[in-house]
């Protein structure tokens, strides 16, 4: 998407990388909102540190990062004997794959990366096909995003409020996003709309990410407390709800994303707005039964005790954390929530939008679209 | 109630009076959570100024603080003439009122202090009245508290878990406060129960009042983020709700209260959790025909922009500011919300527990209690 730096509007994406250099290039996410920069890491070691340290997060977004490492990876041996590289390049695989051991899209990424060499005959031979592969990794990232936008634009009407919960935006992505992708694609058809961001305590990626995104690319939007979008609501000011999933249940139709995304939903539900959801196929859960067998990660309690931000009036833009709360008080942080499929109006996936109990019936079409980039 | 300072728990009232010293003493509310100190206001100016800059906040503690410093300004007269008595008292209440141009407690106070000293004879005989008058006032907010500690507290069982929304608690009253009074009722009779906080963003009152207030109280409890009560109730961890009012509407049983509120009763209601408001009678408006003709209060963007806290690490207790959005991106942020009472399970007053419409079938009997302490 568009960045505007230092007065000049450009294209970005999340992750690219640079053929020359044999580097992968990466927006420095943690900066964000308060700083806009692209660091490159000069080796795999390096794009395993970004994974690790989350300059870079979001399933799309490090399943790139990680397809790029593999390849950088490969391209860094020297040497002719096949055996050789082929160690080499499990190493590669291992240490990325340790980066972030409970995520599945780098391991998929990759997967799909080491597949694509096996038919090179010589070393120089796969060491192309990975970076082809990589390229063709990212550049299907980005095809997937588009077809959600493409789907869900129809849904956004001239003058329509749309709320949106937590960050599934370009950023978590290579580019577009999931759930913001029909906003970017509204806006690109000359729709106009506005956009309220929920805040997303207690990490606030609605307000840093989302609302920087949709700043960077000239969408009307304000910023609100997670409280106030039931008061909205009630006003007849939300129109459409649109938000994106970690996990989505084949089998039932039930969605776990961000927490609050499970009492928008309600909400939604209870005045009568569409409440969508955009995924990428590749966050489809085919196995899980039920929404109940999903962990519940309690996250540390420090980041609902307290708030990361920049001190207004220094000249740092360096974020500080400080704490808000009661100092003898603890606090319980779920991470996530499951929203049942009665609340959920469509989903919306780069094949179309289908009611969460049709994806059951559409398994065979959906899934044969999904392992394009997973493993077999 | 009790507040242990050096490690001594002794118990404390938001405001009180130093006969000796002529001077008004309140708790230095814009030090919690993160320290505890109380301050003396030794003039009348200086107990306005304290209303004006919010030392002490909340209906009851600043009709108490106005009370209070309407009889210390009458003492503070030297002479013998009533009619310039008068003059100055008059110049004391005006000086008061403007602290809080938009509070209805603290003109009601002082006009029940103002009609208690009318039958003095003499200057000194009237500013007796004055101090015996405003004493009067604080200990009947203290038993308004009491009294809905009493009927709420039958709503508690042992083993519950109560979820409370902002800060209605006795830091806002001069003592035992309103949302949080069934739950000091309870625990006086021994009954063990457990607290979920709404952090209650953007101004996190849950998170560093009540919290503080629980902790110092010794029951058991947590903060949540906003979005996290919608998860808990759909697992079952709530039994039951209890927020306070700014104002009800006595004609329709409509409930203004902290943005937020609103969300949470819906929540309730889709779950079937009991929704209780704890309200002093003196915020019944017996007016209003509609709460769409309460007019909302659109705060400032910063609070939803950053929060405040204390830096960690640091030796200083001071709170700091911190921007957490985007730069370039605005808020919106509706002060508070309105609940109708078909969401709400019961009003509980110092008179009993009501069904929000019964409030105006009730209205004689309630409006009677309430005038006792206002403006006939």
């Amino acid at each position: 998407m568009r960045v505007t730096v230092q007065g000049r509007s450009q294209h970005y994406r999340t992750v690219t990388f640079d053929v020359q250099r044999n580097a992968v290039r990466l927006i420095e996410q943690r900066l964000l909102p308060h700083q806009f920069k692209v660091v490159a890491a000069p080796d795999f070691r390096q794009s395993a540190r970004a994974i690790k340290d989350m300059v870079v997060r979001g399933a799309g977004a490090i399943g790139a990062t990680a397809a790029y490492g593999l390849a950088q990876g490969a391209r860094a041996f020297r040497g002719r004997s096949l055996p050789a590289f082929e160690r080499h390049v499990e190493t590669v695989f291992q240490t990325l794959k340790a980066a972030r051991p409970t995520a599945v899209d780098p391991v998929n990424a990759m997967l799909q990366v080491r597949r694509a060499t096996a038919s090179g005959e010589t070393v120089e031979e796969r060491q192309a096909l990975a970076l082809a592969a990589a390229e063709e990794f990212a550049n299907e990232d980005v095809r997937h995003c588009e077809a959600i936008g493409k789907h869900g634009a129809r849904l956004i009407r001239n003058g329509m409020n749309v709320l949106t919960h937590c960050n599934a935006g370009w950023l978590a992505f290579v580019d577009v996003g999931t759930a913001t992708a029909p906003l970017y694609a509204a806006q690109a058809q000359g729709k106009r709309f506005h956009v309220f961001c929920d805040e997303t305590r207690p990490r606030s990626q609605g307000a840093t990410l989302t609302a920087w995104e949709l700043a960077q690319q000239g969408i009307s939007h304000q910023i609100i407390a997670d409280n106030a979008a039931g008061d909205l609501m009630q006003r007849g000011k939300v129109d459409l709800v649109i938000v994106g999933s970690d996990r989505t249940l084949g089998r039932t139709g039930e969605v776990a994303n961000k927490i609050g995304t499970y009492t928008k939903a309600v909400l939604a539900h209870w005045h009568g707005i569409p409440f969508y959801v955009a995924i990428p196929l590749s966050t489809v859960d085919w196995n899980l039964k039920s929404g109940r067998s999903i962990p519940i990660e309690a996250r540390d309690e420090s980041e609902v005790l307290g708030a990361w931000g920049v001190v207004t009036g220094g000249r740092s833009t360096r974020r500080t954390y400080v704490r808000v709360a009661n100092p003898t008080s603890g606090a319980l942080n779920p991470g996530f929530d499951v929203t049942p499929p009665e609340l959920i109006t469509g989903i919306i996936t780069p094949l179309g939008i289908f009611k969460p109990r049709e994806l059951w019936a559409k398994r065979a079409l959906l899934r044969a679209e999904a392992l394009g980039r997973q493993s077999a």
